[in-house]
């Protein structure tokens, strides 16, 4: 009963075995290998168009890197109040973007709307040197809220963001899951509604250690080459991330992965609404979703072993909460299986 | 007969299974998972005193994250001028620990001395702001030049720099290596001799990706959290990488896959001694060998099938070297055969 | 007319000529002077204890010193989310404070409580790496929107920040307003009420270019030294700081110029409560005032020449406006004669 | 007899009263007032070309800005070893350009050689992401050695720069010794030479403080407003230092000081030549001279009163020179009588 995170979870065993396939034999090294240039070659075959890959580490690396690129004197990076980059990073967008900022815009179920993105960019006139000057828009998708920008809303986000001028990141560490959630295709979800730049997650849905950024416009792509190494992200035996997505990719496995743990938060959401005891805090569009539950309810599910953490209410949600409620957070992965939920559920 | 560099070869095969073997079931992310408290305490097993470990993704970013970690306003670093972390890491050091500065000391066959290291800290007067202030120095064991360090040798330059009060980092992507080559125990080579941080490689002996950054004092470690993190190193499923140094250092495969790659090396040299058509450029003192060969020999083997780097000499070699002759390196690793290595004599 | 910023204005003679009888001879540079020695002694006296004084350019070079000298790895400052390190400073804080983040607190006529910087800093729970960790508190006296915190207030926040071990800074860019409005003594207004560091500002009140960075722990001052030189705020005639300083101290000067402003600044918030046109935000507590007025007669008052800045209401205060009205800010300054207000209410 | 630094000397006394003459009246802040506008247009007359021009505060401001604005990740800058940037600004360019990397020249005399040039922009080859990347060109005028480039040393060094892609800076904190020394104009010095960006400086040649960066191409200047800003060297009463650069340019009064200075500087090289007890490093091209002498010569000149600095010879300077000899630097200013000259030769 373990719904604390995703990468709780370890790997799935076509992705470690990929590990032990390629360990043999001599390879060039830095990202030169046959197998790297190959699933790059997968990458662009998947978004539909050439593409500049990068395979990095971590998914703050992939962020930080991905808005360091657009760095500006006094630049304003345009976010959700409660997204990664703003919260759970440790300022690692800011460090890799020296001198940077990043400009928190709120908004309910982890979304914002492109009227406040226009409002917050509007607080940036041009050349009033004091304020700083916009830089970047980053959204997340999923969300932190498991909630999925529409394809119409992330086209309209990106709207805005192009009168300003200003490219539009995309922070997809749970991008499969939003992806399978829409029946989008990756084209679809980015560079046809306008994103720029993609943090492309494969850790949270069955990875060791996978994560890529992807460039829609490879002409860009020559300084990210400097950005990754002096930030320590070039892996001299960078195929161990080739192999892994090689594997990730095969037969559409990542989407059976990411179709499965939707599947499981669905399952999680219909039976807490079935129980009763249960509202669910917004509908969720991926493998998270969050709910509010009495602390008494709570208490007896940890003691029956459920793992989850406690969750931040923005202000308009702890507004319909008692104050024997709390907010939790529960999250799904590839190997979180139904026996589990109906475990889940059966304590609850 | 690939010997362009360590990083060429993959992983182990334990060690890449060992990531099989770890991939089933859920684990608390981030470094707090049994297994990764484990393999810390093996470190601090192997280095007989209780150390503070930080798993990280590269080399790079060892080095990098234990200099940061000593930064001051102005901050001169003393390194070899050949030294991995001024040539060979697009500035990651001056980038994570902002606004220091390398001071490069010249010394023959990748080593300087203590004297030439007092002279580089005195050009650097207390409170002459102009010229910043001393912050930290650093060694490579093995050196760039396949060259190690004697005990007394670091224990020296060690004294040199505590009596300026400079703290002293060993970057050992060669760790191994040396070790092996010195017939000394990992304390005797650090912390015994005054090392106080060290950037410990298994990635070039044997792992996918596994480095870690080991802190002699551990009462030291709590800011490295936050620059860990802060630097997108911190690894969500870090278990990956405790699962590697976790078969690493079974019934001590690290050294003995270090002195199977330094036998290798031996084994090219003592052949080059006996062929007559190639000198050392200097003696050997783990898995990489820097010889002077004519240009003719080189473009034989070359087109034989042999893989090397061609190196710069520094300006005392070059006056030794004749106009037709250039200086290479060969490296040897754990996946290198003495066939291969035969081969390439052969071909010699 | 101009009620535009303090920053128009000139500087008073005095502090001028004080230049023209320092320019000749030599001196020693780099702040070494006797001059230089002599006024920092001043500043150790108008304290009443032992201070340590770096001369800067620029008010945000202060503010920018004073957080980078607290700056740790994912640090967040707390500020007021209108403060000037937050809105106007293009980002230099972030800057000078590699990867630190301002964390804004909100809260009315641009102060906040203790009870909301302690809910601020609860968001960060120590040893949480992913958020970051608090790093300083800074407040602004007199605030961004006129007000001054009053002694009592300032013991409270500092009270919080104490508890949680953080450093407390205070922007003086308008230091000698808030002064002499509270009729408090520089001592009692700062390190008294738990204040560490200040910035204190001349140049507002009637300097050319003069901004002092006060260390009220001079024990914590080596470090200052280098960041100071490191961000080229080192100057080499630092003594034509000193001489704006020592005519700004001579006989209480600074002290009657800004009784002098704040004096205009309330004969303008009572002619405005006098005319029935004009209704202010809040009490005035130094030398700017804001009122809300009828656009048509901020429309009738540039015509007539007056100069003044339209400025952004927070949501509580603009609920209380109307469509066609707008909030205003007036700043006088030791130049601002009676003439002028009375001719700016004659033409309201 | 002060021979210490140019920067032990005051202001010219028109210099300084130009301040006083520019301190009444109100005008708008931040470099937009009519005299900051009319001042910057002289600058553009001066260089026979529109120019963007930024006053700062401090020459290694200039410097360090300049050099920022060409940043890029994994930068290398060119300079002489002994250039200010690198031995005298506490890391200030590194700051700036955060992750940027001083790769020192050396040659005599306070200068390098296009070959020199050339070789070391040669050691970064196109695309190898390890080294990092050059970034750009600077050179001092005057150089550190009192020496200066001729304008076809200039235009040499230009031409390396310009084939390789990378902007040139030239450093003038003595631009105006320099200029009268050669007998060119301004023009010929810079930008028709090949010449980018210029650190022009007032300070060092008898302003309080009065530095400026010029932008041969104002196309490129709109970042510079941000990076000045973010550096907090943007003046809030910026006319302070238009003041000065208007009284300094004013019937050529640059030029006739630095005339003097350098008249000055002559008078010593020829004294010290005529007495037979000194001799000169090589020959001066400035308001600097440096002189090796015998210790007992220095010693007695000390006792006399005479304020200098001892210097680093370097290798090759070293090997001239006996055990009892040292090289000294003498500087001379607008503010050196030749009655102070004579009292040294005369002490001598």
């Amino acid at each position: 009963m373990i719904f604390a995170s995703d990468n709780w979870a370890g790997a799935h065993p076509d992705i470690a075995r990929s590990l032990v396939d390629a360990a043999g034999g001599f390879a060039p090294a830095y990202g030169t290998s046959d197998l790297d240039k190959r699933v790059e070659k997968t990458f662009s075959e998947i978004f539909e168009r050439d593409v500049a890959v990068f395979f990095v580490g971590t998914g703050t690396a992939a962020n930080s890197l991905a808005l360091a690129s657009f760095n500006r004197p006094g630049g304003q990076v345009f976010c959700h109040r409660e997204a990664h980059v703003n919260v759970d990073e440790c300022n690692a967008p800011e460090f890799f973007a020296t001198g940077s900022k990043l400009a928190p815009i709120d908004g309910p179920a982890g979304k914002f709307s492109p009227e406040a993105l226009a409002a917050a960019i509007g607080r940036f006139p041009p050349d009033f040197v004091h304020g700083g000057q916009p830089m970047a828009v980053t959204i997340t998708q999923a969300t932190e809220a498991g909630t999925a920008y529409t394809l119409d809303e992330i086209a309209a986000l990106s709207a805005v963001a192009k009168e300003a001028g200003l490219p539009l990141h995309m922070d997809g560490a749970r991008f499969a899951n939003a992806l399978v959630h829409l029946g989008a295709t990756p084209a679809d979800m980015t560079w046809k509604r306008g994103v720029d730049i993609l943090s492309f997650g494969g850790t949270k849905n069955g990875c060791w250690c996978a994560e890529a950024l992807v460039l829609f416009d490879p002409s860009k792509a020559r300084q990210m080459h400097y950005l990754r190494k002096r930030s320590a992200q070039l892996f001299s035996k960078s195929r161990f991330i080739a192999a892994q997505f090689d594997a990730y990719f095969r037969d559409g496995l990542w989407l059976d992965l990411a179709r499965h743990s939707n599947a499981m938060a669905s399952r999680l959401a219909e039976g807490f609404a079935a129980s009763g005891k249960a509202r669910l805090a917004w509908p969720t569009g991926s493998n998270e979703l969050f709910a509010i539950l009495p602390d008494a309810a709570l208490k007896a599910l940890r003691e029956k072993g459920a793992t989850f953490y406690d969750w931040h209410p923005g202000p308009d949600l702890q507004a319909t909460m008692q104050d024997d409620e709390t907010l939790i957070r529960l999250v799904t992965s590839f190997a979180t299986t139904q026996a589990d939920v109906d475990a889940f559920l059966s304590a609850l």
